[in-house]
């Protein structure tokens, strides 16, 4: 009998002993003072490995089979709302009855207390059997939590603090609904002209004179947005400056809407409107909808004007869970390609023995292992970093020293899984993409038609560096990040620099080539933020970069990084070959196995990297001084018109 | 009116000025002594100009607005024949009206007598409104042209020398019938079990006591597979050896067979079925067919056991004219992309100012620029070599001296048009998917849906990388091309390696700069050819390469090529960097203005050449000794068995 976990490795690598569950499952189980939970760890990683198994198979033998048939069979809509196939509706209601909804929610609100990370997991092995499953089911346990999480944040959820356990959450009806699996939820963001560009939003909250909020507007390209709850963006403040193409951001508030009265089974739609299907490339079990909302009654979440920041307290999350999503797809590609291969004659032997398809093949296992080694890593960071935020807002250590080291331990979290979530999202979904396509070429003539299912994968995955924020974006989040960094703390960077060219230098073997990476990617990001203080600074030309701090006070990130912009994704690709190497290597220490990933990894990483910085170091001029001279033309016929 | 000819300034500049037309024009013209041809050259590309731009509206005004409907109305089989939608029906009556069909056929067999690079202008035009049409499309001229150069070729076509022109051939009705558009023809090669491996393909033909032909059998994924010729490879000998996998081409020949007698409009089918339509990922207007063949007659074309060789005669053509048809696609994306982020606003302005979108549209410009260059390239120099054989064959020249250095330029043509044809249909191929995945990523969101057509794109564009041979076949051909020409004059290749090192240190600007670029070109061909050397002749090794002449006469490239074909595409990628760039070159020195397109292409081509030496230079040991292992394991295997 088939099953996604159990003929995975290199996932239960982490299960088994690749990851420190410790510290993450003592945080999720409040320090074991649970009455309900698990006495051990032990216990706790044998049922995280149950459920695992359970869905392994469930993703192996229900949702595999039909995943055609959640592909070809349209969704329609009845009466005002969207129709799913028979098949799809079928494998929602097997979930439910697994309980996996509940799965991360705490006890006492019914769930099963696992660590988000675990989550991910179960999004990895259902996506391998199909994304768009995987899509609508993210948006009933991964709403829930984020109901929980906001009402958390903004302290209208009650602990027990005793005996470690809720006592009461505000949004804890919906949560129930969701968890029952009577309904679900969604996240509302995308206007028809604001994208990437949040900025750029026009759907509006007002509040009447008892202060109740009311939601109107039209959001578009919402995932599972025919569901009940809705977590929408919108404005409350005017912009506040009119030339000012970010002043948008801090107009915005976060908002609980609920698009109908009753359940998913049988809505009373009222306040909204469904107002189209898309019809998509690929992804067709899951409704991409545009819903309108007419003075919609909804509920202010955390504080008026901190929509935009509230939306970023999940977005790490997010962004993890579409490289889990794509991490998923992959290893669908990569196996389905070397099951292909494996049978194929060509030539006189099967055509994974011919060298370029062996060459490819390599490099398809060396990707998902990679994608793995970093989404593991990141999530795990992410998961750390609110858990201790949590634990130092409401059970904080009252032993000084031991609240210290909590504080770093959360800041050091924090930063990590900031660094690791774009990149996760970048390689995760633009390997997915490289990887689909593969299949289908490996497949030949065959991999064309609909009798195989290379194409599907390849429909399914050019999502992925769309949504959750285009590549384009997380690239740019990553580069200025890192850019700012040095701005910021020039001294850490200098001595991470030379740090790693110590080790270069006196370390050998393995430690020695991340090492010498790591200077490649030090080297780029030099250059970059030296282009961009040339550009701005004339002044600090010369002076030594430690000393920049006291110069740089008017320095406007979103004005003046035009030079490391053009390289970002050039960046952010070095970046990922770093951590993906760093984490690989950090496991080989403890894993002496693991050492052979990291060493297929350096092969390919190696080169890439030179070349990255070949390219990050010496191009981009012309193109950069054309850019520059159309808005100085423009600027100049502005002026004119004036 | 938009007009896809008059529109493209690159295209225009080829016809007008850009390559050297007299020698092809004359040689297609018979030196104009025929009595009703052009007078004279600028007559003749007058008469081009127009054709193109005829052909450039009907892209754009008939076929480009109804190439969504192509895709999405299903092709069906009513009464055992293919039924198309009625708009591709309707497209097809038009360019037979436009006498389409004959363009290149002889003025005397109803043609316009055209070259046929022109031809493939008018595939790159019509590409660039429905790859489906253009594939349907090239299987009415095209295979008219091919059976004209098959009876040319086997001596079955009379010439009137004196009046310059056919007084009869072979194949004469089915040309007359394809070129009234009364059906069409279609190449008959893939088997179930033979794709790129055609020594493996089971069809046979036998003969009567008569000496008459009948082909038995079943080929798939034959495009436009439902007209009534079909040029089918059978096996008319058994296999040489039994377990010699390349002993099967020896015993194909090459057939002519009706699928039936009538016409398209009336077919009366007897001896063939057509048992089932691909539905495919992208292409949809065109039919890709199975079909059996049960003891249909067939003609031989050329001399039984030829097969192969004659298939190869036209394989230069067809993979040319793959280059051409994704340069078209190529087209539309840069064109779509660039139109779509020069409307779209974000953070302030259109992102086509986004450092990174500017930077994406810079390259797909460069890349269209580039796949058009080799393509005209490849187009031309396979066409003069096919007319200078001709002409040696039919018109030779009197002059000793002036048929000698007739024989010296058609030996040049051809080997040029053997060298770039693989590039063209690789670089082309795999470009058409990279700009249409780009050509969504810009769109964002509405990339994804069917409301926009870059989605089309990139289902169509899939099977450029497949068909006429997979990348991967193509760079094995370049591979194995260039390490035997090596092998076989090494003194050729020693003298070409210290022309470019002579001229990047002598030379200056960008002449320096593609001779550098070509020296890595030489570079890693040496290491490949040290490589293959080093494992297959240890004795080699300290040898001078100009001596290895004489001392590899068992050499056998099918099986001691292994540890260059694991680089076959990297190397290939290298030699497309520098075809490109070799080109560019001589159209600036002719050209001025063309210098600042060699530039945009040398920025991205240098970098990228110098990580593919690294990469070919320094990977893939472990690769290739794991490989060889498990070769070694199954030989120990097979001999234990024994």
């Amino acid at each position: 009998m088939p099953n996604f976990y159990e003929d995975n490795d290199d996932l239960r690598f982490y299960v088994e002993k690749g990851l420190d569950w410790a510290p993450l499952v003592g945080l999720t189980e409040y320090e074991w003072r649970a009455a309900d939970g698990p006495e051990s760890l032990e216990q706790a990683l044998e049922l995280y490995g149950d459920v695992f198994t359970l869905v392994g198979e469930y993703a192996a033998e229900a949702i595999a089979p039909v995943a055609r048939t959640v592909d070809t069979e349209k969704l329609r809509i009845e009466n005002g709302e969207v129709v799913h196939p028979e098949a799809f509706d079928a494998l929602f209601e097997g979930m439910r009855d697994m309980e996996l909804y509940g799965m991360c929610l705490p006890r006492e609100l019914g769930g099963m207390n696992l660590p988000f990370l675990a989550y991910n997991v179960t999004i990895e092995l259902i996506a391998r059997a199909d994304v768009s499953v995987v899509a609508h089911y993210g948006f009933h346990g991964g709403i829930a939590m984020a109901l929980l999480l906001y009402s958390v944040m903004e302290g209208t959820t009650e602990f027990d603090v005793e005996n470690a356990r809720i006592s009461s959450t505000r949004f804890g009806d919906a949560i129930e609904e969701i968890r029952q699996g009577l309904t679900w939820g969604s996240m509302d963001i995308t206007e028809s002209d604001a994208g990437s560009d949040m900025g750029a939003l026009r759907t509006t909250a007002e509040q009447d004179d008892d202060g109740a909020w009311y939601v109107t507007g039209q959001k578009i390209y919402i995932t599972s947005g025919h569901g009940k709850y809705h977590i929408v963006i919108a404005r409350t403040e005017p912009v506040a400056k009119a030339d000012d193409p970010f002043g948008g951001l801090a107009g915005l508030s976060l908002f609980l809407v609920p698009a109908y009265a009753g359940t998913a089974a049988e809505p009373q739609r009222t306040v909204s409107t469904i107002d189209g299907i898309e019809t998509k490339l690929g992804h067709n079990g899951s409704a991409t909808v545009a819903i309108s909302f007419e003075r919609a009654p909804a509920e202010l979440i955390g504080k008026r004007g901190e929509g935009f920041k509230m939306m970023l307290l999940l977005m790490n999350n997010a962004r993890v869970g579409v490289g889990f999503e794509s991490l998923g797809l992959c290893e669908a590609a990569y196996r389905m390609a070397r099951e292909y291969a494996s049978q194929r004659p060509s030539m006189g032997k099967t055509i994974d023995r011919h060298e370029m398809i062996a060459d490819y093949l390599d490099e398809m296992r060396t990707d998902c292992q990679a994608i793995r080694a970093i989404a593991m890593a990141g999530g795990f960071a992410e998961e750390m970093a609110q858990k201790l935020r949590l634990k130092l807002t409401f059970f904080p250590p009252e032993d000084r020293d031991e609240k210290e080291r909590t504080e770093r331990e959360y800041q050091r979290a924090s930063r990590k899984a900031r660094r690791l979530t774009s990149l996760v999202k970048y390689l995760g979904s633009e390997k997915a993409v490289e990887m689909a396509r593969r299949a289908i070429q490996i497949h030949g003539g065959a991999g064309y038609t609909k009798d195989y299912e290379a194409e599907k994968l390849l429909r399914d995955a050019i999502v992925f560096p769309i949504y959750e924020g285009t590549s384009q974006i997380q690239a740019l989040f990553s580069t200025k990040d890192t850019l700012l960094g040095i701005i910021r703390r020039p001294q850490d960077f200098v001595r991470r620099a030379a740090t790693a060219r110590w080790r270069a230098s006196t370390a050998s073997g393995l430690p020695a080539r991340v090492a010498r990476l790591q200077g490649l990617s030090f080297a780029a990001q030099q250059h970059l933020v030296t282009r961009i203080a040339g550009g701005k600074f004339r002044e600090l030309r010369g002076v030594p970069l430690t000393s920049w701090g006291t110069t740089l006070t008017d320095f406007d990130p979103k004005r003046d990084f035009a030079p490391a912009l053009l390289h970002a994704e050039r960046l952010t690709q070095i970046l990922i070959d770093v951590a993906v190497a760093e984490e690989l290597l950090a496991q080989s220490e403890k894993h002496p196995e693991r050492a052979e990933v990291l060493e297929r990894w350096l092969e390919r990483a190696e080169p890439r990297s030179r070349h990255l910085h070949d390219v990050i170091t010496k191009t981009g001029d012309r193109l950069l001084a054309r850019l520059a001279e159309q808005e100085e033309a423009e600027g100049a016929v502005a002026e004119a018109a004036k």
